[in-house]
């Protein structure tokens, strides 16, 4: 590993070279980190979990209007394509959850009739501040060419995940997405899909099957995150033996 | 004073209560505040004077379009109308400063082509977080009946008060508004309009003529105020010897 040469060390993950530059080798580590790193744990078998799950879960929403960065996977890491990733995070939200609740009077549960989608600024530092439209406009974004197409692929993915998780048992509430180019300059879903970058709550409950276990101290991310790769591994499995899906 | 029924009690202001109940009294204190009341001063003779300039902006600014709830002044004290005030602070920004450069990629400094007018939450405890027009929605707004209304107010008084800070020297580089219903409804400008909520330069450099003076701590906020004041009465005074303008 020593010899590989590392690209970017994330919180979580590290991107790695490979020898065709196309692409790119992202390891997934035990570790898990809140409020922007100043809580950690180092949870042994967490980054095999992640990566399996991040693995089903771009296999399964993959299709005509979502393309993702994933080629294959091996254990702890992903061979991916390699992308210019773009410097603003998308977060959908069906529910009202998290940094919304604080920062609003818009109280925790309530249902959006629509998914709200929000951008922020991808900067650790700065603490990931929400943008709003004006602003990505002043920041030199073309709405039109550069931002919907965001939005668009992140409405397509919150319908796709939102019924995989539904027939496992769990409510999406949010997710954050990171997309990027690839050297064909095609837009590509990047980055992960797991638990940690999601809010999943029991259905009918709002009992956390997500990163909140790690971030309120009161629950066994490990467990719930297993539970979540088992169920998804038989919801495939199903699926394959069901024509009739 | 002790006699009087206190309504709201702000970080520099008190609202009080008078006879005639569509009116209130609002004092300005000798204080100054920043960083959600981190910091602390007691100048002398600051109410007075922003409460001061305050009453010359409404004055110069009020017309068709623009209705405030200033009536009279006495030293720091001002007679309003009562409001009801809307829970939401508008700033107008004509160039980058701030809270906008610290959560975006946009530089110091940088001219905005038109205005950018942006919506947070007035809100203490939660440090008055940035609202996109999303969450405005799911707020409960109405967007065209009552965020817009708000919005073509603050480009209005935009327009009138850079030509005032223009004529002084001074270039309004960004401000907030508060704005709130009378008793009959109407939606009038409320609160104050003073360097404590402005963003001021010297017309040409980036030189602070406004409570950033007091936020870096390298300034005296009543030799700055005071010239401002001066110069804003000596204009008062032109204008009306002036039938031509």
């Amino acid at each position: 590993m020593s010899l590989m040469k590392e690209l970017i060390k994330g919180k979580v993950k590290t991107v790695y070279a490979v020898d065709n530059v196309e692409h790119v080798m992202i390891m997934y580590h035990d570790k898990v980190t809140a409020g922007n790193g100043a809580k950690e744990d180092r949870p042994v078998g967490k980054g095999e979990i992640n990566c399996a799950i991040s693995t089903l879960l771009f296999n399964m929403i993959r299709g005509v209007t979502i393309r993702t960065h994933h080629i294959s996977t091996v254990g702890p890491t992903m061979l991916c394509q390699k992308v210019d990733i773009v410097p603003i995070e998308v977060v959908v939200r069906n529910i009202a959850a998290g940094s919304i609740v604080r920062q609003t009077t818009i109280e925790e549960g309530t249902v959006f009739d629509t998914p709200l989608i929000e951008f922020y600024l991808k900067d650790d530092d700065k603490n990931d501040p929400l943008l709003t439209k004006r602003r990505l406009r002043l920041m030199g974004y073309d709405l039109h060419k550069e931002i919907e197409p965001l939005e668009q692929m992140a409405y397509d993915v919150n319908y796709k995940l939102r019924r995989i998780f539904e027939k496992i048992g769990l409510t999406l509430v949010d997710f954050k997405l990171e997309f990027g180019y690839d050297v064909k300059g095609n837009l590509l879903l990047a980055d992960e899909l797991s638990p940690d970058g999601m809010r999943l709550w029991k259905q009918g409950t709002q009992e956390s099957m997500d990163k909140d276990l790690f971030r309120k101290g009161d629950g066994n991310i490990i467990e719930a995150y297993s539970q979540i790769l088992d169920s998804l591994n038989k919801l495939v499995l199903s699926t394959n033996n069901d024509c009739s899906d």
